[in-house]
């Protein structure tokens, strides 16, 4: 086997190792992400973001056209917060599973010291004695800030092609 | 682009550089792995086994109560060797194709020299004239023993929130 | 944590590496692919070829049978130009989103100076005000060229197995 010709200068290099770190280190973020939304453990789920974290959840039409309508919007996490623990003891819902498979991650930049990545998402949902079905086909647009090993969601973008919602979304993708 | 700040250490940058190595070994495990089974060669499928490995298929609502009932279940080669012939040369059914979709592989550690590892999978199934279909949404739970470059499966746990089973599974997820 | 026994002579050492780097590029080079076509700029989409590079999607079963007919079938840069513009600016269709989930990413091999791969994926589509479907599930299979830093597509086959196409295919898996 032969090497294919590659630019070798020590900048290039560094430049590729440094890109490939961060991928890794979103990859494994997005996987325990996704375990811990999955484990129903949605009280966990506002510690992936910062203080002054943002989620949003919009529909692909609305983010296309900049406009901010979101379907869920939470600024701080102190909303994240009151969010998830409205999930796990005021409000009702029939029982479900959720299951992230996220792919197509990448690293697209830095910007004011924030890690710019990207992936793309699949939520299926399996609801008692239903078949599973597809509840959000989406694209993640992420602003991460690396504290030490961790990373942390400084922003959350959820930008959903699918819709038509089907009844509702309980768990957030 | 400037490098986040991160743990440099030797302990912290060794366990990272082997946790990568482990997690691209088990990535490519995967690969092949669905891809055996995908082109239908399901008699190669006991050879990704330990000759004392174990495969279980066990509903999600089952696994989460630690209730043994399997929809499936092989103890060693042997039994894994029975199932793939009965598939390939007894069992009756409709021909059909079946696709692997593996993500978020992740490891998780190591236990008595095995390395645990789980993922999140999506076997699409289609039909003669048929639409595909969503034939299965769960997670693997894995525990690899390592033989010089090569992985084999010990255990493989596929917990899946599919439970409600269309018609039969024929090729094992 | 312990480092599993690997063979560590530099042959296989190198060899090692040089598939990981393989493989790294062909993943950025699918969510760059992906992420094209997903925003509908199919105009750019014959960039990611070669002049003389080869587009097909065949089904499965053809594909098995070594059956060349195509669905679809663009030999040159021409023809890919020719096939984007007419989706771009002449053909009739209901607005659409699509969305790849492309997996299981393999570097096969080196052949004539080119990188074999494969990967596995999904292509999930919305109409207005439509849940969204599956459109295709199937496989790639991909001779990249190495120029520099960047890989191009001698070669890629859509090998699908949703035999059954719902109306039409417009934008290319």
């Amino acid at each position: 086997m032969t090497l294919p010709a590659q630019d070798l200068s020590p900048d290039k290099t560094v430049e590729r190792a440094l890109l490939r770190e961060m991928r890794y280190a979103v990859e494994e973020f997005n996987c325990e992400y996704a375990d811990v939304l999955d484990r129903g453990d949605i009280e966990s789920w506002p510690d992936f973001f910062t203080e002054d974290g943002i989620y949003r959840l919009i529909a692909r039409d609305n983010a296309d056209a900049n406009l901010p309508l979101s379907l869920m919007s939470c600024e701080g996490k102190g909303m994240l917060k009151d969010r998830a623990y409205a999930i796990a003891h005021t409000e009702m819902f029939a029982p479900r599973y959720s299951m992230h498979h996220i792919s197509q991650i990448r690293v697209t930049g830095m910007e004011e010291g924030l890690i710019k990545a990207q992936a793309n998402y699949i939520i299926l949902e399996t609801l008692v004695d239903e078949p599973t079905r597809l509840l959000q086909s989406g694209k993640y647009r992420d602003k991460f800030l690396m504290l030490g090993e961790r990373l942390l969601l400084k922003e959350r973008n959820c930008i959903y092609d699918t819709v038509l919602v089907p009844t509702c979304i309980v768990y957030p993708p």
